[in-house]
């Protein structure tokens, strides 16, 4: 018998306590084992829930119990879910989690703390929700050395570029309806902001390159910034609009991630990603590009993606499942400034001005553009060398994304 | 250290070699130990092979050395290939192989025999070449009771039919033109008519239902069929004919699988898989659908997927791999006579003789249509009521193709 404590019921906890449910035989035959859910923590009560003889309002119950073995901690956030998870590593207890804030800001110390106590701290839920993404990169692309990683990582900003490009939604409309649709929250910062992407780019880099890489060493830009004008003019060049986060091994041996809007053609795979679905190219040396596609969020992708780890971790009851990097530190990254990529700039000008910046580059147009706007395709160059060139021909840049190999 | 000994070295065989060389320090230290190869087996000579000291001829050499821990089977077939297999595995050797047809014939003999011997058989690389697909859905999907796989299964025909639907080539032009480029045999009978993604088809429904899908069990049609006519037609409502091989988990507990061309509508993330890859859509009652896309082919990634079977059958040498599924048995499997779906029909006749069995459905055009030829879609239904209907109305069927839901 392997007994399991969910913290926190929420959307996702409670997805894992449905799942854990309405699967149970077919997972226990997976395990070779009994799986039987003890306990939930949640400060609130739930008097009506099939589960309501499971809840608990204090930790140190949980962590007390030597008979919980594995604790699902979908508390989100990174502070009583840092605390717990920590208490509960020590306890002695594997720890799964859905919570991407906690891995991208302590993965590291919390990975090294499941070590030191034997068990083993799972994330697969933490990015691409229900997408199985963390365990191939870790077990399938081993015999590769990674390259890049190219992600839709975020559903609530692809729902809403979907709706710009295919419904003519202006951004604020779109944000509406996704909110409208539960598919945003009242406060969509971290979503429009791309900050929930960085987490996510930040967890695979660090899993893919080997060492820690913190959210405040990969720069984010959100899609607060993207027009209708950008929409229409990425479609006159047969590419869409995609929020991507991006990581690169490059020549050095440092690590380069972003998150940012990209154009991105129509043969590209990921240009097909719409609505909510989210999609991750790893390119390995040996493999070529590899893509996992699916729902990035919800109640029961999420839950079933915490529940694999949870069959994972039980199956490795005494021999701990491996998975980790190493520490971060500022010798880790490096700023995609050096980065060469093709620009699509829509500034305010004339063609004359963008003649010379443009070089190979291509003229792109829209219908309806006003008097004064210009938009380009530039060749390949750095953001620093872009800047210039628009300064020196006077063009006043109105958006400016890159082109997405 | 852990010994591994390669039998055949042909395209798959030489780039597992190649692999293990290139990427040996990053593999050993996925492994945390030293993974060597120590033998090739196979009866042509390489004297100016970088392993050139490492091939053996007589495979007994392999099978009585007691440190060689780990055998990769890459001979293909049936014979040679399954004596080996049991022999290594009697011996106490795990074995990882790329050879579909093996698993897809004899995977539940082969598995047990693992069993029984305490050591692993495992063969990510016989599905979906590089593509991460047998341990995901294992591991990662096993939260989930699985109700649908679709999949691309075979490169050959995937680029075969690009081609008709890009370039307006036809079925022989095309197949020209893949074996020119290396991606079709001189005799390409095992991907044209389906025979090697109907293995693929069986491999993925024995681990999604958990019984032994056998071949002759899973009606299958290839392509030959497929004329520049039905990729019009399809072309008109937006779709694109793929070869699909799909199983279901049916209400009355069976499995039912076939290989066939189905039309994929263009809002489908199938429909966009082009040229020789890969993707397999899984559908789970928790996770939606996901889908897993990639080269399915080719000396590199195929040696990817199974040098990341080597990898984990190191590291899982005390404890070994769970991986596989109960007997076969004509109680498995039904027909797909009995499914209904809505079908693209290419028919010599009239539309009037068609209105009546159109019901619902509707006609379809195309440019330079002779006279006397009718296509529709029509509502859904089974094969034979389809039949039927035909026959009712006086119409000779030219093609008639399952439309993908």
């Amino acid at each position: 018998m392997v007994n399991v404590a969910i913290l926190g019921f929420g959307v996702v906890g409670s997805g894992v306590a449905e799942v854990l449910a309405k699967n149970g035989p077919h997972i226990d035959k997976k395990v070779n084992n009994l799986i039987r859910l003890k306990y939930i923590l949640d400060v609130r009560d739930f008097p009506d829930s099939p589960f309501a003889d499971k809840f608990v309002k204090d930790f140190s119950v949980i962590e007390q119990d030597p008979e919980v073995h594995i604790v699902v901690e979908t508390i989100g956030g990174a502070r009583a879910a840092r605390d717990f998870t920590e208490r509960a590593l020590r306890a002695g207890k594997s720890v799964v989690t859905s919570n991407k804030e906690l891995v991208a800001a302590h993965g590291y110390d919390l990975l090294q703390l499941a070590e030191a106590n034997g068990v083993s701290y799972l994330f697969e839920a933490s990015v691409g929700g229900g997408i199985p993404i963390i365990r191939p990169m870790n077990q399938c692309l081993a015999a590769n050395e990674i390259t890049t990683i190219s992600g839709i990582l975020n559903g609530t900003t692809n729902y809403i570029l979907t709706r710009m490009i295919k419904a003519g939604l202006s951004f604020d409309a779109a944000l509406k309806e996704a909110q409208a649709n539960g598919y945003a929250e009242q406060d969509p910062t971290a979503d429009v902001e791309g900050h929930d992407a960085c987490r996510k780019i930040c967890i695979l880099s660090s899993l893919a390159f080997g060492r820690h890489v913190y959210p405040d060493q990969v720069p984010t830009e959100g899609i607060t910034g993207v027009t209708l004008a950008d929409v229409a003019y990425a479609d006159s060049c047969g590419k869409k609009i995609k929020l991507l986060g991006r990581s690169m091994l490059r020549p050095d041996g440092r690590v380069c991630a972003y998150v940012a809007p990209h154009l991105v053609d129509g043969e590209n795979p990921l240009s097909g990603v719409e609505d909510v679905f989210n999609a991750i190219t790893v390119q390995g040396d040996a493999i070529g590009d590899v893509m996992f596609y699916g729902r990035g969020a919800g109640k029961l992708p999420t839950a079933s993606a915490v529940v694999a780890d949870v069959i994972d971790a039980a199956k490795h009851m005494k021999s701990r499942k491996y998975l980790g990097w190493g520490p971060g530190g500022p010798e880790v990254t490096q700023s995609p400034d050096g980065l060469e990529s093709a620009w699509y700039v829509r500034a305010e000008g004339t063609p004359d001005q963008a003649r010379e910046i443009l070089g190979a580059g291509s003229f792109l147009g829209r219908a309806g553009a006003p008097e004064g706007e210009v938009a380009f395709l530039t060749p390949s160059m750095t953001r620093a060398a872009l800047d210039a060139a628009l300064a020196a021909g006077g063009l006043r840049p109105l958006s400016a994304f890159r082109v997405l190999d």
